[in-house]
């Protein structure tokens, strides 16, 4: 395909726009650099941002992606119009085609990876999707070429650029859930409707793909257990900073014996891993493999122009590939499956409102030492006889079944105020 | 060069031994991982190291890598001799009989990088040297091909493991370099003549790649200022503690109008920047760049086999390449040289011994002042009247030319004793 690849964007939203602009400007620049005319030779959506047909000013617009692949000759297919569908339909017809694919589309892959991934491999052409995962970081081909030869053994990320943002806030100025998220909004870091990023669902489907690409295996994205931050306070995190933590919306893979451990839920890291310093609208990816050791990439994980210029690179990495080069994606070393979320052992911590009157840490403890969780520390906040009070503990490494019939035996405690509030600990990080 | 691919490699020193290993045992999973079958046919070495033979079996095995190459039909030659001869006509030889190279020689490559890089052009073949720069960290694809459309702003890196491992020893455990070098050397850090490595030569090569790769412009290494940690004292890194700052053997290249600086020297950095984090042997190289933002990479620098990983993977990413489609390494957008190093501007630290005795610091910020220099903090360490103390300054931006004047002026003062000491400090970071 070297020579003139001729491109078709689909999705003039805020990445295709500015994919589109990338591509008018910097075609010199990438012929200088890669000996590769890169062309956008047409664009489809039905409904023109303004500024769109200045910009595509001798490109053919059309308000139909099918219509463009069927009126178009092109090389690249760019798919940034997001969701299931027409995605994927106009997906499997450019790949049908011999047309090579470029997505950002992480809905899509998380759910239906393995049947596009399917019709890639049995079509001559190709499909990329760096600005699915991490923005600007170039996570995907650092995974699938840079590590080909790795063993995976854990992948932790902060991917999601919105509730990063709003954590780093609650965290740094006190402010509520609420606070947090109309500021991100007026911002321009958090969508209208923030639900899959505040309920943990655009991590899910990121780290759905990154795990697959580690462990070579399909993940349901259905069985990956997943917890927003809607219910993280300032407490919360203020209890977290005594304790030397900080809490992020972390996203987790690891294998696990036989198994992987897929998850994403708020989650206590230890102040001095390099994750907790990742703050605001950054992301970053840690990686822990074999013989890598430990690494991590960081950079801005969303925003127009870093994620065109991810899109931008696997166009023009496209240009140089050899057709019926597909890597595998379900390699399957040896993973045996998802590893259920009751297996799961883990370190917690517990936030209860208690009566401030004398046993009642006893009992609490009691039932405790009967699911056999053994405690590390107990910070008791404040004190106020006979009105409920917090009580956190953090507990040693504990099986997720036990910890969670233990809460509910608690919570039903006269004592007990309110549903108690349960977060995962996780500190294997081994860096300097 | 689907199919089957054959791998020759040269010199069987750590990582030569370490990617011979890694070929084999990974074999399996590298064909099921990528649809490519990578086999090591032959390696050379005039002598072998133990093991190799056992490990060789079924493999040819050559005293001399030019007798290799006549006598085996390779796909890939990989050059792990190191140095500028013979693995520089090893590597021309190779290209010129249309075969791949992989190779981890960063000397080489800084120094003859134009005639290797057009031997390749001229070749049908292609030249990959992720393992020349940050060991494990993918720094190379992620500039030539995740960042292929970015404007480069600056590059800072931490690229040498050894010196960095010092100067945490020194830093965290009070440490003087002799003390710092000979840990290094027991635990392997630190080979028997480390003079590259703490003079600077080694962060030198690295950078001149990396800037040649980011600015497509030839970089003559002998052009580029070299600094390395010999003068660092403990009392030294103490002053910059008081002072929010950390001290690293900095590698730096930074588009300055149409011209490039590029240095490597002992720099002072803010506390608070990502890189200052970054302690023993880790790695990390910060971008500046449009669209991208900033972003940062991190991992392990150096080490047999995370080292072999980046060759491994360069091997593998020349299975599933188009022969021809080289991409530019000297693109030259619009780059006009090197900034030499008396055009530099920056903030500067100096320590002085200086008489303890009235009038002193105004003799001193008296010869500041005339060329210029405006003072930002002055740091008086200890009284002792009519002795020698350390004084401390710390400047506003001024410009190279002026400030060694002005310290050559003040070395001359009879108040002044011995050799003053003055390090560049560096803090445009922009990161969270």
């Amino acid at each position: 395909m070297t020579g003139q690849i001729k491109v078709g964007i689909a999705g003039l939203g805020t990445v295709g726009f500015s994919t589109a602009r990338q591509l008018i400007d910097k075609e010199e620049k990438l012929a200088r650099r890669t000996g590769v005319e890169v062309r956008l030779v047409a664009a489809a959506d039905p409904d023109l941002p303004s500024g769109a047909e200045k910009l595509l000013t001798d490109r053919e617009i059309f308000t139909n992606a099918e219509e463009m692949l069927d009126n178009t000759e092109l090389d690249v297919f760019v798919e940034l119009i997001g969701g299931i569908n027409p995605a994927g339909d106009l997906i499997k017809s450019a790949l049908g085609r011999g047309i090579n694919v470029v997505t950002a589309n992480k809905e899509l892959l998380a759910h239906h990876g393995q049947k596009i991934f399917g019709h890639a491999s049995r079509s001559s052409a190709q499909i990329r999707f760096e600005a699915a995962v991490g923005g600007s970081i170039p996570i995907i081909r650092t995974v699938r070429e840079a590590m080909v030869g790795a063993d995976f053994e854990c992948i932790y990320g902060i991917i999601n650029g919105t509730t990063n943002y709003m954590l780093t806030s609650m965290a740094r100025r006190g402010l509520s859930f609420g606070e947090a998220l109309k500021e991100a909004q007026d911002k321009g870091y958090a969508e209208a409707d923030p639900s899959a990023d505040v309920e943990g669902r655009d991590s899910a489907h990121k780290m759905t793909i990154l795990a697959e690409l580690a462990f070579g295996m399909p993940v349901p994205v259905e069985e990956v257990h997943t917890e927003g931050i809607n219910l993280i306070t300032p407490s919360i995190i203020e209890d977290a900073e005594r304790l030397n933590y900080s809490i992020k919306l972390l996203g987790i893979a690891k294998k696990i014996g036989e198994k992987v451990d897929v998850r994403v839920h708020p989650t206590l890291i230890p102040d001095s891993s390099a994750l907790a310093a990742v703050n605001c609208e950054y992301n970053a990816v840690y990686i822990q493999s074999d013989p890598t050791g430990s690494s991590m990439l960081y950079g801005k994980g969303a925003g127009g122009p870093s994620t065109a210029g991810a899109v931008v690179s696997d166009i023009v990495s496209l240009a140089t590939v050899e057709p019926n080069s597909q890597p595998s994606i379900y390699y399957s070393d040896s993973s045996e499956g998802l590893v259920s979320t009751s297996e799961l052992s883990t370190r917690y911590y517990l936030r209860l409102n208690a009566t401030d009157k004398p046993g009642v840490l006893a009992k609490v403890t009691k039932i405790l030492g009967e699911h056999r969780i053994s405690i590390e520390t107990v910070l008791q906040r404040g004190r106020s006889a006979g009105e409920l009070v917090p009580v956190v503990l953090t507990t040693h490494r504990a099986r997720e079944g036990s910890i969670q019939d233990a809460v509910d035996k608690i919570s039903q405690l006269d004592v007990i105020g309110r549903k108690p509030k349960l977060l995962r600990i996780e500190e294997d990080f081994e860096s300097e």
